[in-house]
């Protein structure tokens, strides 16, 4: 009886840990490239645990993502990927160096002209892979017949939410970029007073000409969007959707945007209901170590480990920058631990540790670790967060500004110029972030403010996209503005018609006072 | 071993099933009464159950407020209720049924009207019992002493954010109504395009004369809180705030916003990330029905029961319209359920009981019920939703106008006006929703959709509240927004600035094409 009675009791426990399954479901997936990858695969794993059946639609050079997988299907058709440089990002660090040297106040529209020009080329190619998928109707037919309950993608790149629309799946976004720009700026209003355009690297607290910049900013991302984006696609619309139809309004009808965000890093902003934040779902407790790295962050005894890493896609520094950052380390008390790709810099330091590949998550959630040195993308920021490690940031390109930004003013972070950095500069802000108490007491209660949350992001995230297959899409979470043409969406002409009242109503005013007067003048003369 | 580890697993099981308590803290509710204290009055139970202490601020004459309480510390100072008419929502809905003759266009006008008048004479009561606590140093050194860790108020009446505002304690909200609306209208950005505003009676899909209308509501709703309400706080704001402080800022820093609204209701609009729905928290499953009632509901047969009730403030129907509905009732195959207080309709039916008080949420709940005939309080269009009862309105004043309306556009109710009533009318209605399966499927669909949340209402209200406790606070939640001149937050003096800039240059251009074209033909003279 007791047997039975603990059976059951597992099993109640282990059920009321995460919400119930909708059974085995068909998912079409479109995901990204690159870390972005990451972020979907950790989902898709999740979805496959709890019985779904997920097809990954990718190209077959893909940076991440394995042709071969055990937890989904795979379908390769060309994409972004099979056209593109392999130089690509190295390239766009140096470009981006070059706009960091002009006037602050434009440097940010030199980046985001990058990006502009980045987002046209990208979307050409990837208009064409999209053209080539609606006008094979054998895929198509062969994607109709499987009968998917779920279009899940990342519309970073809008093939998913293209190809979700036109096969009339439920949608859900796995995302924080879209369009020109951070997810909230096409699904939620966006006061340009105190929200900060992406890119323009402000915070929410802005004088009167950071909010002209930030202006100009929304401005730039909107015509880049009317002009660079949005043109590769008309041909595409017009063939394939019903009339009328555009890209955003076709994003719009995305059922769920799980957006990877969470405000303790993130500037409070309006929201959807629709919206739901996943921001920091990867992160996770660190597991041990492997010996010889034990060791390694054993031995820095009472002063720990500074951790450095870059990311994945580039290894663009010079070697002068380089050479500062190893002789910067090897000034500190600390042990350093440096993920490093390339020559070794002959300046580096007996207490530096070079390696080509580490668990991050784990070095970050290890006891000694004191700092991280990172290029601010944002798997590694919610990862620095979870942990409550304080940053010292060396952001390169995209959102890296931004991000480290946002941990700056939140007293987690200090920045550091990659393209001005010297050995003196870098040590400055080193010892700075390793011996003010503020910048990691400051971390722990981002850390503790993240964690406590009703529900881990990671199950939030899996109960939505149940959420929307078994009820079929989320269409009473979606705001009724959205189908409005922009100028009724912003009453303009409501305005439009009480100024014409308010013009008539004082013609007419005026009219009949000169006529009244006019009339008592003239009988005035006449009786005169 | 085996009994350790099932008293090890029960313990796990229950622990998980709700947040972690964060101790016992010292609450200070300041409620309001009436319907507004049974949603109150449901969350300080269960925080009670969780161990924290809980003082009630209250009238002695309140209406439904007990003085004793076993889960609360009553504290009783003067209120609104020491001075109200005890006839007031009787004579309130005769005046709303002369409102309703007027022109369509005009009664919502005429109905904000009252609405108005009404928050006038409340807000002039308030801001006086406000004042004498505030003045009052030694209640006020008996608040500073007990150490409260947290103000849990209803702000529809501002007593309760301006004594937490006074007191520096973190604060969150249990609300639906603020100011003269709904809590989005105050804490969200609300486009007039498809966000009607609270008493328009529009829905979000409005033409361009809904539109002017919704935008003229929202002008009249501006106009009663700056000149009807705020300058009755005026002077206690001076006296006992910061310079600058006003009505809605002190509002606008409560950390948490508890609305008491979904989405299957309320229409989806813009929200903030301090705002948490807690829509339907009071709702439950049905309880078996006391003996003779059960008899009742069975002796119904196939058709079922219709239920009738009307809320409890109310008694002012006319008794043409209680004879009308009676012999409609009458007419009817099914059984109806009636709580009626007054004198019994001489054309009662035998298929008519009639009752002085029942348990509304166990009769919804029970498979017998038919239909629900409601006067649209928002308490008993929940509990209809949460039960899937299709519903009969008949509203009477506030928002039980709108509260239908948003269940007649999901095809989930019918709005019969009481002031033209007929036998005929109301009969017609009665058989639409019993008889159409729409009616009824529509609100099962709600129902479904209210029901599947990754966490109860409650749970989520408790989860707040507790997280506000822990973290003294949520300020990271807040918008900067908030704290900018209303000019500033438009942009407004950078659009100023755009213009001064774009005048200056086509004025420069013009001036100098001038200088150049008069030079040049003053040249080309002299050439000549």
């Amino acid at each position: 009886m007791l047997k039975i009675a603990l059976v059951f009791l597992t099993g109640l426990f282990f059920l009321s840990l995460r919400p119930y399954c909708c059974g085995c479901s068909n998912i079409l997936v479109v995901p990204m490239d690159g870390s972005h990858w990451i972020n979907m695969e950790i989902i898709l794993r999740e979805l496959h645990i709890r019985g779904h059946n997920i097809t990954v639609i990718h190209s077959a050079k893909s940076w991440y993502i394995p042709n071969n997988s055990t937890f989904y299907t795979s379908i390769t058709r060309r994409m972004m990927e099979d056209e593109a440089d392999k130089n690509f990002y190295n390239k766009m660090v140096l470009k981006v160096m070059e706009c960091r040297k002009s006037w602050t106040f434009m440097h940010t529209f030199c980046q985001n002209d990058l990006i502009g020009s980045m987002l046209g080329q990208g979307n050409k190619i990837l208009a064409g892979a999209t053209a080539e998928i609606l006008d094979d109707p054998v895929f198509i037919k062969k994607l109709q017949d499987t009968k998917f309950d779920l279009m899940l993608t990342d519309p970073g790149l809008p093939i998913g939410a293209l190809l979700g629309s036109y096969l009339k799946l439920p949608m859900v976004f796995n995302v924080r970029w879209i369009n020109t720009g951070e997810a909230h700026f096409t699904i939620a209003p966006s006061p340009l007073s105190y929200v900060p355009v992406s890119g323009s690297e402000l915070s929410d607290q802005m004088d009167f000409l950071e909010r002209t910049k930030n202006l100009l900013h929304y401005l730039h991302n909107l015509a880049q969007q009317h002009f660079i984006i949005n043109p590769h696609y008309s041909d595409l619309l017009q063939r394939h959707f019903p009339p009328g139809s555009d890209l955003m309004s076709l994003q719009l009808a995305a059922d769920i945007w799980l957006i990877r965000t969470d405000f303790v890093f993130e500037f409070p902003r309006p929201t959807m209901p629709n919206v739901v934040y996943i921001g920091g779902f990867q992160c996770k407790e660190a597991h041990p170590l492997p010996a010889e790295l034990e060791d390694f962050m054993q031995s820095s005894g009472d002063h720990g480990v500074v951790f450095m890493s870059l990311g994945t896609l580039v290894s663009a520094l010079s070697c002068e920058t380089m050479e500062a950052i190893a002789a910067a380390f090897a000034r500190l008390p600390q042990k350093v631990l440096w993920k490093f790709v390339g020559e070794k810099p002959s300046s580096l330091g007996n207490n530096t540790l070079l390696v080509k590949w580490l668990p991050q998550n784990d070095v970050l959630g290890h006891p000694k670790t004191r700092a991280f040195v990172a290029h601010g993308g944002t798997n590694g920021m919610y990862e620095a967060i979870y942990h409550g490690v304080p940053v010292v940031g060396l952001p390169l390109f995209f959102d890296q500004f931004d991000n480290i930004l946002r941990l700056k003013v939140r007293g987690a972070a200090r920045m550091v110029e990659a393209g001005s950095l010297t050995e003196e500069s870098f040590l400055e802000a080193l010892k700075d972030v390793l011996e003010t108490p503020s910048y990691s007491n400051n971390m722990k209660r981002l850390s503790q403010l993240h964690q406590d949350l009703p529900m881990s992001p990671m199950d939030t995230a899996v109960f939505w996209i149940e959420y929307v297959i078994r009820n079929k899409g989320a269409a009473h979470l979606q705001a009724a503005g959205f189908s409005l043409p922009w100028y009724s969406y912003f009453c303009l002409d409501v305005a439009v018609f009480f100024i014409i009242i308010t013009a008539a109503a004082i013609w007419a005013s005026v009219t009949a006072y000169r006529n009244l007067f006019c009339h008592k003048s003239r009988r005035k003369r006449k009786a005169e």
